[in-house]
């Protein structure tokens, strides 16, 4: 049996747990893969650093690029993260050498993808970045293979964790959303630095890269409108609850009938009950409406070193088997690019959102409120007051039926102008899903 | 760009729909593949029947063994059905021939999968049969190529659209089992004969598959204990839901610690607000549980002409790309039978259970039942009286602690003894998921 000769590089809790993997399933990857998968070098910052996987076996490599140079090594597991530096250079090199990659880089492949895609056709290698995208979830792989005979319409998805976590415990607990941070950070669930998760930068990443997939379409994630959940008030969650609904960080795509891409993410109500409001704590879920395979939903853990260990490997196998489907799913020289004016363009689109005033409880404020919504043509399908306290605030919320965005940040401009209304105005997207 | 030509045989509804994709996407085909797919020669039945597709460019075989002997066809699309028969004499011929093949017949592949894996690895030639396993959801890629690096620990599946279907309706409307059924024959969601579908048949079939694929042994799907949802009582649905549950016909497959593998098709309690509770009306759902990627689930139509076309054109990409895993994941000489009393050893395999007795309304009997659900260790968490109604009959809920499930056959049959206990009681299992 050939073998398949792997270098890795990075030896955090995701490279030993590749490595724990090829040992352990080394039979059954062999089977698969038809070659007998083997780690012949790896690479990271310290050499004695105390690990999960024992490395005395393989060799050393003190600088990473020196793997993609060993003309005996078939495939580079780049885990070491980051867009820049060392990772895009071993990427770069060993693709240039005409070896498989397998990354679980979302930042790098969000910046250089095309690029990156670019060379390994250019090559001809295998350059596989399951990982990247929802950690143990098969998105990228259902996406670009098992719907490859489908026209795809729409992707819907909670893309991460640390928010889907915050929003499920200040659901849960009503706590307040600094205080659930503070928690989610002493778990372990959100960095130090959090903006990253929570101002919905990461959820842009993936959301962008399945676009590119799903669309053919060079997605500039830095063109896409990203609302994160900082700040949220528990009261909306509270809200959303007794209409019916959660409160979800959702990242949403689609292309509609005149060909136009939308992108947004943005926190969203879904029905309870339905299947995204399912979905909770660290987990995550991608929906892809597709003609004609309809609806399909994916759910599982977005991150963390097992579910990120198993996709990398998923990778593996495929590269194994000198697998060459074009790295976006179609070739790079045909993917058109798309740099619009999302938040511009997508004012037209139609949606039904949930509005929270802050208002002076008087005669009359109602009044104001309404004929501010009618003046934008914006029609009511829910209203209710919450509290009465003559003179003092008190929140009104407003459910909307199906209007365009931008009519509705206009009636919001205007009712933030209103004296009676305290506070900016709270809306957020009502996806029925 | 070279070609690969294929042999369609079947023109049904799946057989256009196929058709109509190749044709469609011919070019994203091309660039995923890296050849142009083709379709090259067509049969059915009747060649002048009305179809959905323009058959008039391609050949006709009036014999659809004649494409399995021609040797500009790289694959056969087995559309036709049934598990013995032209279908399977084609299927043989085929792979005999060194084509590669792709099929939606379940029931083939549950009965005769074993061979025509041998088969196709002893010719070193592609057979894929996502079609055959949930329709449009990715069932055997994921498990085969995502989870490569996994053990699988846990199979729970909806595999059966009619059953999902059958049992949401009740459930939202009240109605009896006969009336529901009635229904969905009229609208084409269950046969004119329902037997395969409502008693379980059909998801032991695929349950069957993917448990083979999951564990590495070939399950014989015959010795799978089934229980379908025919003459389901909507009482027992109505106090289900009144304990937070909704009912949803499973199959479990799982694996235990010390290797022993169970398996089960059978109406099932799953908690609302869970997983598997927000899979309504025909879909279908698949829960892998498997370290180390922890919970994977995938949701989407599992049956249609859409949906099995679209896996069909996913089968077809790969074996354009002259893929080579083999059938179940592991290769066919390195399985390893499976033909057990399931029934008798799974007695031991714990759970919790749902207990419906009626009983004449009447002193004593509450300590007459609970003093045989003592005697047999049997621990009871709920306990409820639905009505009062002195010398009448009335019902008995219980719901028990985890204990094994033999424990609890053994206490109904010591029930069914009891002067004042009426009819069969029911008993249906607790799902936590």
């Amino acid at each position: 049996m050939k073998s398949f000769k792997l270098g890795i590089a990075g030896l955090g809790t995701v490279g030993c747990g590749v490595i724990d993997i090829v040992e352990e399933l080394a039979d059954s990857l062999a089977q698969k893969s038809g070659k007998t998968i083997e780690i012949k070098t790896v690479s990271a910052q310290s050499k004695d650093k105390e690990r999960a996987a024992d490395i005395s076996k393989y060799e050393w490599a003190d600088n990473p690029l020196d793997m993609a140079d060993d003309s005996e090594i078939d495939c580079i597991i780049e885990v070491i993260g980051g867009s820049e530096g060392i990772a895009k250079e071993l990427i770069e090199k060993a693709l240039a050498n005409g070896k498989a990659v397998v990354s679980a880089n979302k930042a790098l492949i969000a910046y250089h993808g095309p690029a990156l895609a670019e060379l390994s056709e250019e090559k001809k290698v295998f350059f596989g970045y399951e990982a990247a995208v929802a950690g143990g979830i098969p998105a990228v792989k259902v996406l670009r293979e098992s719907l490859a005979g489908n026209d795809i319409q729409d992707i819907t998805a909670i893309l991460n964790g640390t928010c889907n976590y915050i929003l499920s415990v200040m659901r849960g607990t009503g706590r307040e959303f600094d205080d659930v941070l503070q928690d989610a950070q002493d778990l372990g669930y959100a960095e130090a630095d959090p903006s990253f998760d929570i101002d919905g930068v990461d959820a842009a990443h993936k959301l962008s890269i399945l676009a590119s997939i799903a669309f053919g379409r060079h997605v500039d994630f830095e063109s896409v409108p990203v609302a994160g959940i900082r700040g949220l008030d528990v009261a909306d969650i509270s809200y959303a609850e007794g209409l019916g609904y959660k409160v979800k960080l959702l990242g949403l795509a689609s292309r509609n009938a005149a060909g136009r891409v939308s992108l947004r993410v943005e926190p969203c109500l879904v029905p309870e009950g339905g299947q995204m409001a399912s979905v909770e704590g660290v987990f995550n879920a991608v929906i892809y409406d597709a003609d004609p395979v309809d609806r399909i939903m994916l759910v599982g853990r977005g991150a963390g070193a097992g579910p990120t260990a198993s996709a990398v490997v998923s990778d593996i196998l495929d590269a194994a088997q000198d697998k060459l489907i074009p790295v976006y799913g179609c070739l790079n020289a045909r993917m058109e690019p798309l740099e619009r004016d999302f938040a511009k363009e997508q004012m037209q689109d139609e949606s039904s959102f949930y509005l929270r005033l802050k208002v002076i409880d008087q005669p009359g404020v109602v009044a104001d409120v309404t004929s501010v919504l009618k003046a934008h043509d914006i029609s009511i399908s829910a209203l209710s007051q919450h509290g009465r306290d003559p003179g003092q605030p008190v929140d009104l919320i407003f459910v909307t039926h199906f209007g365009a965005e931008g009519r509705v940040r206009d009636a919001v401009a205007g009712l933030s102008a209103l004296p009676s209304v305290l506070d900016a105005p709270v809306v957020l997207r009502i996806q029925e899903i």
